[in-house]
């Protein structure tokens, strides 16, 4: 795959001019792809720019309202319902990100619940602007059904994304971004071209069965980190992002690559802490450096490879992407490049 | 081991004897024993009353402070610092959660950090309380460390216990609470002792790397679920219980069973958010009944092993003892019985 370097600024602007040229008010299609280039900036690239074009297909089939009016309802001072009305995700995303802002800003704590939304891309980006503010985040989103609950054999929970970040005045934040099966199926599917046996632990047949046969794990389902830990966290995020914002949840989400004509109801949470109302910043910043520091100098399995506190690799390519540039996919800005048209 | 029955009734009036017995006022022996009682309910033994002769040996060896005053201060209307001031744990946690929920009650949403605190206990028992006046909750604890950093060769991190829950009005509530490692150290003890080979995942041996035999990984470090996942997980929780709450973190935790006369200075953390700001409980209770059947309707692996929902086996446990009495060990109950002395 060819992959070329652009500015941050430039990619910003055609992702932006793609989205509202696909039906977006110009000032959302700034919102979202923000998202998308934070995605590429931090290497999360399956979720980056090249989501555009899936994006304004889904638009153009009816599955996704462009044009939507997110509607934000505060329920208390520290409670706000957000109804994307099946807007683009990361637009929903980004307005459930401000609502629970406001809210934490004024009573030192709070949360936005979103229905009605789609695919709001990585966690990595909210919680990072949300660090930059000095806001403490645990986000999370519903998605497709792709893992059995424990002890079962059917796909009805979701691999669900799951976020918790914490700011660091003056440094970098400290960032966990993960979804909850132990493997992607891309890997899978790698393997059975590979001609190799998968490890144990990754995916049961199709009957929910352990194997270790990669053709039989992609007939079945993925496994949950830790077994019924990871099955547990998954249905929990179902349960806060889907259920309580009153989206659809479980086997009601809709499965955007089979039906991509039809609203999934997607449901996201935000829930973000004021820390600049528990401690001053030099406070924060020491302890954060010397909580890195403990993580960072633990003496390695393999010389070669330091260990790394949550987020470090993704930082690290964020800062590298603003000095140099952002890389992506050549056929990706290509495609974004085809979508936001001249520049007028 | 011998086990007996006892009334809740009864085994709170033991436990909560005991600890006032051991220099706890009376009231406050009776919030701490609440969290253990329940705890033994929901068949949680190993963090039940079995605990109360340990919590008291380290107060007759100046450890833990069991006249502790606990203090709460308010720094803005959602969010609190409670300082355990080396209390006896559930104490400390029974302050931070009834701080939350003041919070919760006030703005929808709250948050109370705890520092200088000890072993809190399971947090189902204040998920589960949380649940019963239509809290969703997050409760986390950092502990002594017993996990390697991802790819690194010294224990660092805790295996930090996570809990999140759903209330469901007029039902059983969804309630998670989880470990990080994959699994326990009495387990790996057990496949040494009837000399059977460690599944791959469970433990590394003492230079981190991957190993199937478990007197190797008794050496070694106990491995978290889905490695660089359950690892990133550990730190976060961390961060928010440990870190931001001013507390001790990761190696700055003091280990009791080494250091029984220190305190540790531990920390924790409780996010409530009151869903009858946002939700009728009729609409709460009809979701929550339908979310849970699609999880318990999945056809099961094993048919005899039907698929449960998060804390399900724990719930029914809750609700037999309730109906027939508490499960506890014979030795713990006698053991209880001599601290709590006669009935004055």
């Amino acid at each position: 795959m060819t992959e070329t370097l652009i500015p941050e600024a430039d990619l910003q602007t055609l992702a932006a001019r793609a989205l509202a040229r696909g039906g977006m008010r110009p000032e959302e299609a700034a919102l979202a792809a923000r998202v998308l280039v934070l995605a590429d900036m931090f290497g999360v690239r399956t979720h980056g720019i090249g989501r555009v074009p899936q994006y304004l297909e889904r638009v153009r089939l009816g599955g996704i309202d462009a044009a939507a009016e997110v509607q934000v309802a505060r329920m208390a001072p520290g409670l706000s319902m957000v109804d994307g009305r099946n807007g683009i995700g990361p637009l929903v995303g980004m307005h459930a990100l401000r609502a629970a802002m406001e809210s934490a800003r004024e009573v030192g704590i709070g949360a936005a619940f979103a229905r009605g939304s789609n695919h709001f891309g990585p966690v990595l980006p909210y919680a990072f602007l949300a660090a930059e503010e000095g806001f403490a985040s645990l986000i999370a989103s519903n998605a497709t059904t792709t893992i059995a609950p424990w002890g079962g054999k059917d796909t009805r929970v979701g691999n669900n994304p799951l976020g918790i970040g914490m700011p660091n005045p003056g440094g970098d934040p400290i960032i966990l971004d993960i979804a909850l099966s132990v493997a992607a199926r891309a890997k899978i599917r790698r393997l059975v071209q590979e001609g190799r046996p998968m490890p144990e632990g990754w995916a049961t047949d199709a009957e929910g069965r352990p194997t270790t046969d990669p053709a039989k794990g992609l007939e079945g389902f993925l496994m949950p980190v830790g077994g019924h830990k990871g099955y547990g966290l998954a249905v929990m995020v179902d349960l806060l992002a889907g259920m309580l914002s009153g989206a659809a949840y479980l086997t009601r989400v809709k499965a955007w690559d089979r039906n991509p004509e039809a609203a999934q109801d997607l449901g996201h949470v935000f829930v973000l802490i004021d820390t600049t109302r528990l401690h001053a910043a030099e406070w924060m910043r020491e302890r954060m450096t010397d909580f890195g520091a403990i993580l960072r100098g633990t003496p390695p399995a393999d010389p070669a490879r330091p260990v790394m506190a949550p987020g470090d690799r993704e930082m690290a390519l964020h800062a590298r992407a603003r000095r140099e540039g952002v890389t992506v996919a050549a056929g990706d800005l290509e495609a974004v490049r085809d979508l936001a048209g001249p520049d007028l």
